[in-house]
């Protein structure tokens, strides 16, 4: 007899019983809350035209790295999987399907693991395990289903009770897509962009001059000088904010802050038109822009959110091959209380500003993350992300910020996926690590039942709310 | 029906059945015990002048920086809180009461919580929960508290069981009030000094000259050379000792014990007294003069405790506004291995020598510290300290620090505080996180309890003794 | 009454009943497979020449650094136990054993204390606890179980059911114990050599100029240039392939791969030579001779394994004393993602290259270890090591690597030891942690019990077949 996937109903909670219960009854009040995802990365075109979706891989596979990456581990090619490459034919497609599906063991213990069982039951309604056996029909039924109406994007808005979706976007872009949604009085959903303005802080890389060119077309301010790159940013992010914005996104390979004299900017933006700026300027320069994008969000009210530390491209090979983002990035250890000294020494206590740090560096959630977001109003403790999106990494986090920090001072879940289909699957799944959390302490009397419940209806449905300014 | 305060007597066991029931017979043990006080920060004074507590706000808010940095995190102004103020009025001290009470969800998950839970039901024997609601009453409650003779700090002392404490003072302090309780035969409680060297340890500091200046008419040495400093140090010390000191404390941005040949001192010393030194060779003469403080303490047999890497008056306009000790210290990482070295390396095993390191990083305790303290008979790992003084911090740092250097090579529970009221609460935290840790240890079959109970009384009882020299 | 040693068949497993029982059945597909042991410190010579052991002494103290390193830590001389001296006499002997069983507290909470009761109780027969009053019965029952016939090394290893066995071995060594143990019939388990090349590869050591002569010698290349110490390392690597050899072992204080261009390679080559080398220069040559190592383990298959960032020889007093091993070594921080990336660049995806990389900085864990052996199917993450060879560090492990990188990325258990007896409880301890795992992710329906069986298995059975080429 094949195994059948099923999704048992206390997944995730305390195996202490009688923590389980409690963490039962406080996941039970968020559990149908609806969801709120102020940073992620689903592209707005798919909402704006209710695109369906095409087969299974370039559904859940290809565009999927944390999927791809382990595969990839486990002696996989890439471009066996479509990455990189066009539309796959039916039988690539059913071939790539295949191969995950027979490596599937290599994602036991994973958070992936039980995002894709948590879609394959509870959106598509499969109790098939994958498994080379099971491959071919399960690809048929999730063929099927992307046939129907009801799988379509702007459904599944619907059927996830998604109430509020941010998608992450290019300063110069002309958000016609969210033009199209906020526009649309039949799409009664939230969708709004997020300006993320990494390439024009980056004077050193190879393609900020262009990169720049561009922002001055599309702002219509001349962005030869350093005053003309400030009142570029200044006007995108006004026409951001115009069209919903509620954040900004920064990721740089450190968190630093330390602005220049004004001259030295001068001075330094001038090389960086020139080509000439070293590395190590190019970084001193974007550490100055940064402290300029802390200043602009005390003034216009757009939370900051900060995704520091990352090698990216750390496989030359893969980069050449398959580009970015397919999974060859790899995070470093950051610095938090000298990098972002400058920054909150000058605007810390704004009361318009709002800061919220992610790290991959579980190091400093204790050390640098706690104490300062438990002293400045502005800061908040980002979720934890990407690779430690995860259950047990979720329980660390919180046992590591909550000391010192309490709740108050965390940013509440984001998502941070371009996985449509399991934005549920993670949001459910902070809900109930978060649920257990809480039922420990209950457990260990450190908090009544009341107060647990309360907080986690504040984890979910207040703090993301208040944290990016809906 | 408003909700009612009540400690629950298994507050803080693990929550499993088995695993609780050996940690009550484990606790049960030391709950009772004697408190031993070796390192913490309160005022000499109280208790040489016996002198009543004032009000709620004076007691309970404003001098304690765990408290008011949550709150200042929410928004309030630390002016509010009678901060860097004089003396409140009663309405501004019941106004600052009544914040705090407001905002007391923000201390959810935290050992404030805890600790303030513990105040109100045992010190008090109030059974109100912080609220809006609850917040005249309660101040009302604690005033009246404060006018009873058996509220004053000598008859708390009692009361606490407080065996030995003490005080953190200035080298050039002349321990006035410490003799003052010494000679007072109707005290029989031990309270010492401790000696606390940090600025005349920083010869790039501001007030460095003047410090020093000062230092040598309190000893009658010339501190105008490196040599006479050195004079000056031993005579403070031995002055403190004198007094019944058991332990000197030193907090510097690192942990460098790194020597200079002598010349090399003196000079740096000369350009320091001249005001001309750098901030980078202020620092080389600070770790030249914390190996002269090993070389010290291996001679007059101090304890020497290490409380190093925090960020000071992190945030300008706070300490410009109301001073140091504002809450708005931060710490960063610290580097243990390679720092110590020079100092360990010439009296590591000197039989006379006791060091203490505690840490906020807590990277360093499985990967230098325990390794460290397993090895070095002088070295001693110190507990959780600050923001880490907290229930899951305490489990971690045994989890981290045992499994290499086992519970001898600890240093006892201190609790760093000048929040008197408090200490009962801190030591008894300690006491119930350890009985449950050792109880895991023996739910798991790696200790049989006799061990655990053992253990658990070393704790508590002999191993501050050994480690402090009392 | 005193108390009896007793070895609890559910010892390690989680607290939790249901857990427990989960992990009991899972432990129970595991506890008696054959022991597969790719690294480790055990001389060949013992198991050659099939010596007796000699005395309690010499047999469990004076060789086992994990022992005598808190001895020491708690005040005794190493002399006393015997390290850095020839035989001891009986009383000596005896005197050191009785040391070790008075201090037996210290080792409470370790898994020193968890590896010796196993011992006491499945090797030697005895219900004794350590203890003054003990003692001598303790090592009358040791010293005549080291005379029977079964005591030998060779029984040993088949009562163990040691299936196969890498010892640790300099480049210039002969092999002579291992073509006798492989040219025995009568000898049925698997014995190999490991390549550990770690003093040709440190330039700016001391005895590197003599090393490389007698390399040169040993193996008939001129290492008088860089292109000769090339292929001298080649001529060895193939010679201990040729016996057996299935891996070679690395331990540098970082993890650096930078390549030189060949003519500064080259240069800097030839001032090592003539003995002028800096340390900067030698620390740079030596991360282009471990690349070189990298590129040849992916050309000859050899599996690279890598155990950095240790200060060695921490205290010279007992350097001078006693000579290296003598348990002095400290860790440090360690850094990955940078120092690898060239090589990994280079030969991340060759399919003939595994690198495994063990830790005792955990912080590379779950930031940069599980990330990069995500992505890099040569890259396997290696279990805990040393200090962190512990039950609790052992579940940190798997918590912080397994959600990023699953099971089948890390490297299988390695004992990595010199006690022979307690090779057995070493691999029993790792099994009942990866067990008490499993059990903990099916009790939170994270695994079906089946899938938890077969992932226990493969770590056992599969997974260092695969990782070590076997």
């Amino acid at each position: 007899m094949r195994p059948r996937l099923s999704l048992h109903p206390d997944r995730l909670l305390p195996a202490d019983p009688g923590t389980r219960e409690v963490a039962r009854r406080v996941y039970a009040e968020v559990a149908d809350l609806p969801i709120i995802s102020p940073h992620g990365h689903v592209p707005p075109a798919w909402l704006a035209e209710d695109t369906p979706f095409r087969d299974p891989t370039s559904l859940l596979i290809t565009p999927d790295h944390y999927i791809t990456r382990l595969l990839h581990a486990s002696g996989v090619d890439l471009a066996r999987l479509g990455v990189g490459r066009g539309e796959l034919s039916e039988p690539e497609s059913r071939e790539a399907f295949r191969i995950f599906c027979e490596r599937w063991p290599v994602y036991r213990g994973t958070p992936m693991k039980l995002w894709f069982e948590t879609v394959l039951d509870q959106v598509f309604g499969s109790d098939l395990v994958p498994s080379a056996q099971t491959a071919d029909e399960l690809y048929d039924q999730i063929a099927a289903w992307t046939t129907l109406d009801s799988s379509r994007p702007r459904a599944l808005m619907d059927t996830f009770d998604i109430a509020f979706l941010a998608t992450t976007d290019d300063p110069c872009d002309d958000l016609a897509h969210h033009r199209t949604l906020a526009e649309d009085p039949t799409f009664t959903r939230t969708v709004v962009p997020t300006f993320r303005p990494d390439r024009y802080l980056e004077p050193a890389a190879a393609s900020w001059i262009a990169d720049v060119d561009r922002l001055a077309e599309v702002s219509g301010q001349d962005t030869g000088g350093y005053a003309g790159w400030v009142a570029a940013m200044e006007d995108r992010r006004a026409y951001f904010k115009a069209h919903g914005a509620v954040s900004t996104d920064h990721s740089h390979r450190d968190l630093g802050t330390e602005p220049l004299e004004a001259a030295e900017a001068e001075r330094l933006y001038a090389e960086a038109r020139a080509g000439r700026i070293s590395a190590a300027d190019g970084d001193r320069l974007r550490r100055h822009m940064v402290a300029e994008m802390v200043r602009m969000a005390a003034e216009d009210g757009l939370t900051m959110t900060l995704h520091p530390a990352v090698h990216r491209n750390h496989h030359p090979g893969t980069f050449e091959t398959y580009g970015a983002d397919a999974g060859a990035d790899v995070p470093i250890a950051v610095e938090v209380t000298r990098a972002l000294q400058p920054a909150l020494a000058r605007h810390g206590t704004d009361p318009g500003l709002t800061l919220v740090v992610f790290t991959i560096d579980e190091t400093v959630y204790s050390r640098e993350l706690a104490p300062l977001a438990g002293f400045y109003p502005s800061l908040h403790v980002g979720v934890p992300w990407w690779f430690i999106d995860a259950p047990d990494a979720i329980l660390r986090f919180r046992a590591a910020v909550t000391e010192s920090a309490g709740f108050s001072r965390t940013s509440g879940f984001i998502d941070d996926t371009r996985a449509f289909l399991s934005i549920p699957a993670r949001h459910d799944m902070a809900r109930r690590m978060d649920s257990g959390f809480l039922a420990r302490l209950v457990a260990e009397h450190r908090l009544t039942e009341e107060e647990a419940v309360e907080t986690a209806r504040y984890l979910v449905q207040t703090q993301p709310r208040e944290v990016f300014g809906l």
